[in-house]
């Protein structure tokens, strides 16, 4: 079966890995996309040189698509779209900025651009910038997130209602049940942070894979409201961001507090307590570490099964 | 086609109307009844005799099942518990408290019992204490939530997966493609509030649905944390709410600016900008006044071509 999305990005399954900040290297985005899905390099993490190593790296280990995800509020945004365009990926998706900016140049270089938004206004704005495909991110994902709060379950029918662009969903799915919610509910395809960031294959640190593991329900929280709204896994740093938030903090006590290099210290150098660490709500539900490909090959066949049990439940 | 839950309760469709505090009257939960879904009256906004009548005419209008549901806080809650009784009423959906102390009680009568949880760990009790069913409530739904924030794409999988007994799952299902996905993710059927607080039948005022019709996204957002979480729509009282919350207010300040009686002047009586206004996410999606048998009706339709869509598309 094919798509809008698996056309689009000439995949076999309708499922991208999220460009997560710490988690996204090459090993990660060439066994997803080995596996049939999109795998994506997170630029988020990465100098300039470093990212373009890892695009290096990965083209000797897949023949298959894979994308880089930019956030486009990255200081050397133009030094990234250069090695980009030079290394010649097909595939970008933006975030955290403005799809204006950057869509038609990099689709002018042949390459596929999807943008991700949390809410209807934004997903308007990437139409008219002319954007291949959105993703649209519910209030449950893991790391930065929307104002508005709105949930997958109300986000993808809302937007797939206003437009008719390629819509990945993200936000809660780490298993084939979701990615068959999501598709119900209008979604292309599905995008996957939580389950891929604790992959074997995953690049962050083998700590925060074993916190990922251990999370409970109500572990990770919206934090950081005054700054950019944050989800951020139980610690001790996110306990202090709790007492700021229970005391009313200004948003300059809640930067000072933040500080820099948080979650480089959490999710890559594995500190437990005073790292940030970003991770979504699913979490709850990841009992164990697996391979990309085991990933992916679970998703698919929990997905059939459902497909299979809801065509014989019809009224 | 049936399920656990038309086979446990004998209806028709896998819907449940929510039985929500000054919307489900008489007129409501037997026009939900007769279209073929399970109609509730809202005892948390009647005073027993007020309930007894409303039974009373449910009862005359619809020859269907029907239930009560009942907030075990409820200060008369023994005199409203006797009422039911008597009345033969078959079903009763318990909410606010522990499900130990009525459930065997109401089953020893005859009566249907399920239960209203927004975690795994209340689940586990409703299970313990025997319940027919539950109602697994994500952070999208309007009104009181659970604290810790699960949304429904993330909750009804995870309840799923630790128990066997008939799950219904609510929040953020307005439509039949939200209906799909809740199927799709494990429930057996939806419980739906916020598209028939705004019915046609629904007792509450017009200015109340006239505002639900209105509501954009972003327009809800679960505050008064430090009392119960409660979804509320924004409005005058809605900022002060905020207000509060941004200067980290105290759990009494915020009872005092709550005071009594602030739902039923918002939901009940219209007052726009000084009531309490409990709605869930969906409702950026709701911008129509239907009949109740239009809604079911809709919803069936949208269901069944989400499934014929989706047995076309596995991989």
């Amino acid at each position: 079966m094919s798509n809008k999305i698996t056309e689009l990005f000439n995949i076999k399954y309708p499922i991208i890995q999220g460009g997560m900040v710490w988690c996204s290297g090459w090993e990660l985005a060439s066994a997803v996309s080995n596996a049939g899905g999109l795998g994506l390099l997170g630029a988020g993490s990465m100098h300039p040189d470093v990212l373009q190593e890892h695009i290096q790296k990965t083209k000797k280990v897949t023949s298959k698509p894979f994308g880089v995800n930019v956030p486009l509020l990255y200081p050397e945004i133009d030094r990234i779209m250069q090695i980009i365009i030079e290394e010649k990926v097909c595939i970008v998706f933006t975030s955290a900025g403005n799809p204006k900016i950057w869509t038609k140049h990099l689709q002018d270089n042949g390459i596929k651009v999807a943008h991700v938004i949390a809410n209807t206004k934004f997903a308007l704005k990437c139409v008219e910038a002319g954007v291949d495909a959105i993703v649209a991110e519910g209030f449950e994902a893991g790391g930065h997130n929307g104002r508005e709060e709105t949930t997958t379950m109300c986000l993808i029918p809302h937007i797939r209602k206003m437009i008719n662009v390629p819509l990945i969903a993200a936000g809660g799915i780490g298993s084939g049940k979701a990615m068959a919610a999501a598709i119900a509910l209008g979604a292309d395809a599905v995008q996957v942070g939580s389950r891929f960031a604790a992959a074997k294959e995953s690049s962050c640190h083998d700590v925060f894979k074993q916190l990922i593991v251990k999370a409970k329900e109500g572990d990770t929280k919206l934090s950081l409201k005054k700054l950019a709204p944050t989800r951020l896994l139980n610690n001790e740093f996110y306990q202090k961001v709790l007492d700021y938030e229970i005391k009313g903090a200004s948003a300059d006590e809640f930067a000072e507090l933040l500080g820099k290099g948080r979650a480089k210290k959490g999710m890559f150098l594995g500190d437990a307590q005073e790292g940030e660490l970003e991770i979504g709500q699913v979490s709850a539900m990841i009992d164990k570490i697996s391979s990309a490909k085991e990933i992916i090959d679970e998703m698919v066949s929990e997905y059939n099964s459902v497909v299979a049990r809801m065509s014989n439940a019809s009224f």
